[in-house]
């Protein structure tokens, strides 16, 4: 899996357990899908400026291995699982810099307009998907 | 300044410093004048989807007497402090449910189109305000 | 599945796409279980105050059946699904006030001390949930 | 002002008006404040694990001057303004990457312990400060 980007930890990504929030760890999984699609050529804002499609999440899902904790400095992995049809599906892993593993998780995507309905991924994706 | 909104805090409001982070009362300041707006008949969703008119934050401002904590139970005032061209401003307090003091605040908006440029308030909201 | 809390989802909870961003829905999920512990006579900041014992997420998952937008307001639904060992599991749902169904998920818990090691459940706890 | 963090906007932390949430700068002002201590030598985190000292927030104020959006890459520069007793001030200023201003701001801090009560900085503090 590609180490896509490293995040350092704030108070506001934290809880009062003294750990990172269930919850924020959707967000770097976000950063880290983002990030990965841009390195294949493929720019989730152009896509959805341009041509009206987004990619919204039909379902996610994390296990929390160990916790994150406030000024850790994160390292996010991120890869394509799956695509078939109008589903894209990504793995990621969440690791501290001392390479612990903290979160591992996956998200489906559906390529879909901005009314919801689901659309033929635009063939720029679809080529650079194949050719890898 | 009228109590509009009663919320409880969640671990997802806290931070590692075991009180609620600074930069989450925007979003309680964000609930209590939309709030207040709707009570006088005002709706900010409406105003949006039918009219194209949002009212972005130009300023921002807050004071922190004394931290909320995990699972309190908070009250939210706001009132409409000023208004005048296409600029409103609102003030808050937040209050722990025993009384206590603890954050106070205000927000500057501008009525703009959806490009961000000012535009005359509606007569809608003209009208409730003048008549209070 | 108990119907235990009523939000209206602010801009703060919302992203550019127009829709609920999908890592908040756990924060209600969150709410939701902390209200039900509660309705059932268990306090989860009394334990961790008084007791020292957590309830850290170890697993989470959620699918999207269909988006909240700005302004809408939702019910939240929680239920414990299997209570072994450490080990806690709540389910979810979140309905539109119309009864159109959003988000459905659940999350796994460990009973811990502070520094994540494993706990005996509370007495108080067991107690509860074997008499419902 | 010193150019501390480069971040990227991700769609968690934009709103339904399609630009960043206005209580999200706040989020960034902490990373830079945090980044500026660390490369003077101070670790936020070390005072407060070891010396159990805080620096909670007591005063934030922020001016919008143009929006942030999906996408867009921020650098967030950071100062310290002022230093007197128990009292330290900084202030913000957050640009697109092509030069545009998008949001200053400052905030108020006051050392304390964990219960609350003010606390005289620690000297470490005291001796960066005054030799810059």
């Amino acid at each position: 899996m590609e180490h896509i980007a490293t995040v350092r930890v704030i108070y506001g990504d934290t809880d009062a357990g003294g750990i990172v929030y269930y919850g924020n760890y959707l967000r770097w999984f976000e950063a880290g899908r983002t990030e990965l699609m841009r390195r294949k050529g493929f720019s989730c804002r152009d896509v959805m400026e341009t041509g009206g499609v987004l990619l919204p999440v039909i379902e996610a899902g994390a296990k929390y291995h160990a916790p994150a904790r406030y000024d850790d400095v994160l390292r996010v992995h991120a890869e394509i699982r799956e695509f078939r049809g109008v589903r894209l599906t990504f793995g990621y892993r969440i690791e501290r810099e001392d390479g612990a593993l903290l979160v591992t998780g996956h998200t489906v995507h559906a390529f879909t307009r901005r009314d919801g309905r689901p659309v033929r991924p635009p063939d720029s994706f679809r080529t650079l998907t194949i050719t890898k």
